[in-house]
């Protein structure tokens, strides 16, 4: 590896534009062999990376950042952005103290939109835009980058549509289209932009775009026209434009996204323009590194540390919550035809690709499209099929209303399987699964299972599949499954995980255990007993409803806590809580969760402790408040 | 009027299918007349219904309902589907007992989505195709009725993008163009859809379009190279059906959808296609009652009770939430220049008419589009401006999403103002604003105000724009404003707003009242403080975040309680129990609110009163309460 010198003189995007044209392929060059060289260390997204470092280069040296602002959709394509705008240390990438893995407004005035949910630049940038307008900045413009995935998104046509009413505002849209979101984007959209690449005609299509570009004094008609004229064979390739041009906005391209040059002769034309354009570039994902590129999956999208030189990756630890999923979904599949399965775009993450394989025609991958998954799953379910849609627990935020409304109101047997839920922590605060155990509580006709380790996550599935008159959700980590823990005795339809008792008519300490917090809830009630305190621990299996019985094990007991690595505000700490207040069972509860906040991203393990969510803080703490109300217990009971 | 016959002899589908086609227009015609009879005295969704007359006796004339599932976009546009399928009863249109002014799966097996939530029909119809398609009906086909209006909410995008996917799947989809939503549909789609009316050619394109379709054997290419072949004027008109054939879906149209035989005729084209088209047809809101017709404002979209020759509507009774909102945000705009406002297709019910009068440079009507609402809010908060989002408290649920990571994640200064907030009643179950206070209580450094009155309503929304570092919601029912109830006295930030004391150290009951529920709170207090209890008041004013001297107030009482128009879970009252537990404060609570369940439509007293919400109901349930709870305190204190 030769010693990195050009980008190391890059400090800022003004040191970029002082670059010479005949520099810019070494630059490109440079930034490669670090991504590869970092990220091989620390795990990140490398393919999206690999595949907009020319785009990147070009865009610092049209606009002026961060006068004009770069919006980065998603966020995990910005690591070549912070490589241009002064940050070079990828030593610490994702680990806390170090750089994060997506834009941060903390890390630089580069960077405005830190959310790695997708499809959400687009509005963020007209806002940007209608704000300039009304302050009368008209010399500034927005950039939204885009990748073809997240035009998927409905939030991206919402967005579109409004840009297009704005015609006398600055702003363009770079669309990243490398035919993939994590894996191949899917639907007519995409079939259509594939078209583009699949033709016999593509690298003709790019040289008639570069001449345009060249010759065209704005986009628009004369580009429009010229493509219009092609031969019949490249039809196909120029209707994304008619697309776009449909709803109002100026097109331009397609361009190769990786000849710098002309990628920044096409920014200067839309930036020149003064209203909106889109630029329509095509690049490829994991461009340069060619274990990336020949990686039929996702071109290493997102992965741990992996070997530089031949991109191995070291072998994930132990059994995954996600290869459990898998396995029972294939057998589930194997026993019941009605069983379909739908993914936002994420087939092999979340663990269907399995399925997808054994049964081709009961996959749906339905683009970067939550919204489309839940209700389209409502459908399925109305037409006679038992659909399971697994995704991420943070991105079901994006169908709240469609789980709600469209699944929960009308009844419809739909099972939603959350993988990274609860502390997911190096991608930062947009990733993690905090929120589902809480804004599902409100759904009426749902059921809600966190199984505690891989025998519990098989048992809940398929206790989740047979529900057919409304929607039920099993949640599960990200990483390895926890170690198994067998119950010890059953209070109706929850599992007893210990039962350290102190003799008597009742005992110190409920402790409702929730999911993979079982373990640790396991550990707190060992400790408390070392101290003669007497503990039952229950694993309530189903957090929703809550089984009855809860309330009546309860009451024998003096104190009950509820541990959970969820949110705190409105979860199972919260319906436990209530369930007791109405059965008038005024007992002491003290909840245990995620502090209410957005996460900074470091190891799953190092935010419990912060959170005090370890065996030592909690048995602590729960041991004070036993402490406290058993001596009052005590002290009353004598004065009867 | 004319006794209505006709009509009455069509008991279902199979009847319509057997009149003569020239009997029809006669049909139509006693269909308006029904109409507008009967809304005339219940209120209801007239424009809309009036709007789609032939287009639903094509369908039913056309199609096998429900064995062809008829889905209704938004469904406020069912009336005539319910008319041609049995249910012509509509005395009590939207009352308890009565029809509901939506499809209902309850009432009818041709009722498939209940869901009045806008853009969903296009999802639910994909998954019922891909179902169909799996069990081998093939002989079925899919409609689904959806508005230019829904066609700008992203679901829409997502649905057609994954629709187009499936090229051997049947269904149609029927595009109800009225060129409106609730007032005019907005940005690039609609500008396009709009150039089509407007243009001379109008009337002509509707011909060409009619013998088009009399001559072509199937849609798709040759009425697409008709079109093309059209001169220069028309080029516009034809560019939607080019959008929509991009992402490989058929387009038939445009078509008028008043002229019932040529709506059956491309209907039957489209039937017999066997994978998706789409019918554009061209209709007119409240088309065959002038009143309606010449109505500018929204065709008489949604109203109440109004007198049916002259089409004036019953004046409503005292000051509504909706201007006091209204009034306000005209003078902050003449105060503040950096006050914009945004509104998902809602100008006037939400009460920004006025605003967009007086500032209409700082007004944005996104469409139905709520995730963009939020998220360009945030842009253009990030830009300098401080956005107001108003909208339906339903509604918000459609971008929970968007308020926690684009707004909330961001520290962005925006303010959602939630309209028709709590119970609302005779809608229905989809239009009750009953979970806004329990998922926002999970949105970090978001605040939540809730006004009991129209001076509350003022003052916190002008707390609320003042805030610049993230989001802040203030919401408010619909209809009338409650009565003034002035302030006792103050704790911390709360107002006082009854303090019965008995005297002594301590009283007996907290009250925490939320909003409008504040008033049932004083009467409760008075009836409680007859009986010799001492009952104190608070109206938080702010619920989230709750004021720390809420449980230095608390601890002077024996039990605590909170009466909310919210559902019960994860609202207000389980943030206060938090809140008491978190301070080691075990004193008994009790919540009240809505039960967690889709409510049938009725009155909004109706509802409180059956759920308990009454102050004499609830003075009973806490007298109980109270009564328990001292006496046991009463028999520990003298025995220390």
């Amino acid at each position: 590896m030769t010693r990195v010198t050009l980008l190391e003189s890059v400090k800022n995007p003004d040191d970029l534009k002082k670059l010479a044209a005949d520099e810019l392929p070494r630059l490109a060059g440079e930034i490669r062999e670090f991504l590869v060289s970092k990220v091989s260390r620390t795990g990140g997204h490398l393919g999206p990376n690999l595949g907009v470092v020319e785009l990147t280069i070009a865009m610092h040296r049209v606009f002026d950042s961060p006068r004009d602002p770069i919006l980065f959709d998603t966020g995990h394509q910005s690591y070549v952005h912070k490589m241009l705008t002064g940050r070079q240390d990828f030593a610490d990438l994702r680990r806390q103290g170090g750089l994060s893995g997506y834009p941060s407004r903390a890390e630089s005035e580069h960077d405005f939109i830190e959310n790695s949910h997708a499809s959400t630049s687009l509005s963020y940038a007209d806002g940007l835009a209608k704000a300039n307008k009304l302050r009368g900045d008209t010399d500034r413009t927005v950039v939204a980058v885009i990748g073809d995935g997240a035009l998927t998104g409905g939030m991206a046509w919402e967005a579109l549509n409004n840009i297009a009413a704005g015609r006398d505002r600055r702003l363009v849209i770079v669309v990243n289209d490398n035919g993939r979101s994590y894996s191949p984007t899917i639907g007519g959209l995409a079939d259509h932009l594939a078209s583009l690449r699949m033709t016999q005609g593509y690298e003709q299509v790019l040289d008639i775009a570069k001449s345009t570009i060249n010759r065209a004094p704005v986009v628009g008609p004369p580009l429009y026209e010229a493509l219009h004229g092609l031969k019949k064979g490249l039809k196909d390739a120029i209707q994304p434009q008619v697309m776009f041009e449909d709803l109002g906005i100026k097109y331009l391209g397609p361009i190769d996204g990786h000849d710098e040059q002309t990628v920044e002769k096409a920014l200067r034309r839309a930036r020149d323009f003064g209203g909106p354009v889109i630029v329509h570039c095509l690049t490829q994902k994991g461009k340069g590194y060619a274990p990336a590129e020949n990686h039929e999956e996702d071109q290493f999208h997102s992965l741990g540390a992996f070997d530089a030189e031949t991109g191995v990756a070291k072998p994930k630890a132990g059994l995954q919550w996600t290869s459990v999923f898998s396995e029972e979904m294939v057998r589930l599949g194997a026993e019941r035809d009605d069983i379909v399965a739908i993914t936002a775009a994420m087939l092999h993450p979340t663990g269907l690709a399995e399925f997808a394989e054994a049964y081709p025609d009961r996959i749906y991958d339905v683009g970067i499209a939550e919204q489309h998954a839940a209700t389209s799953a409502a459908g399925l379910a109305m037409g006679g099929m038992h659909p399971v849609v697994a995704v991420y627990a943070t991105f079901l935020n994006r169908c709240f209303d469609q789980v709600l409304m469209d699944v929960a109101l009308h009844r419809q047997g739909v099972t939603f399987c959350l993988d990274r839920a609860g502390v997911t922590g190096d991608d930062g605060a947009s990733h993690n699964g905090m929120w589902d155990l809480s804004i599902l509580q409100v759904v009426p006709n749902l059921g809600l299972a966190v199984p505690r380790d891989a025998a519990r996550l098989r048992e809940l599935l398929r206790e989740a599949v047979a529900v057919d008159d409304g929607p039920t959700v099993v949640r599960y980590p990200k990483g390895g499954v926890a170690a198994e823990i067998e119950a010890v005795g059953h209070v109706g339809s929850m599992d007893v995980l210990r039962r350290a008792t102190r003799g008597g008519h009742s005992e110190d300490l409920l402790l409702v255990a929730v999911g993979s917090m079982a373990e640790t809830c396991c550990e707190v009630a060992d400790r408390m007993a070392d101290q003669g305190i007497g503990v039952t621990v229950v694993d309530p299996r189903w957090v929703k409803p809550l089984d009855p019985a809860l309330a009546d094990e309860a009451a024998r007991h003096s104190v009950v806590a509820v541990v959970e690595d969820n949110g705190r505000v409105g979860a199972v700490g919260d319906a436990v809580a209530r369930a007791l207040r109405d059965a008038d069972l005024d007992i002491p509860v003290r909840t245990f969760g995620v502090e209410q906040g957005f996460l900074d991203h470091a190891k799953r393990d190092e935010i419990l402790a912060e959170m005090g969510l370890t065996s030592q803080d909690l048995a602590r703490r729960l041991t004070e408040t036993v402490s406290r109300h058993t001596e009052r217990s005590m002290e009353d009971e004598p004065a009867r």
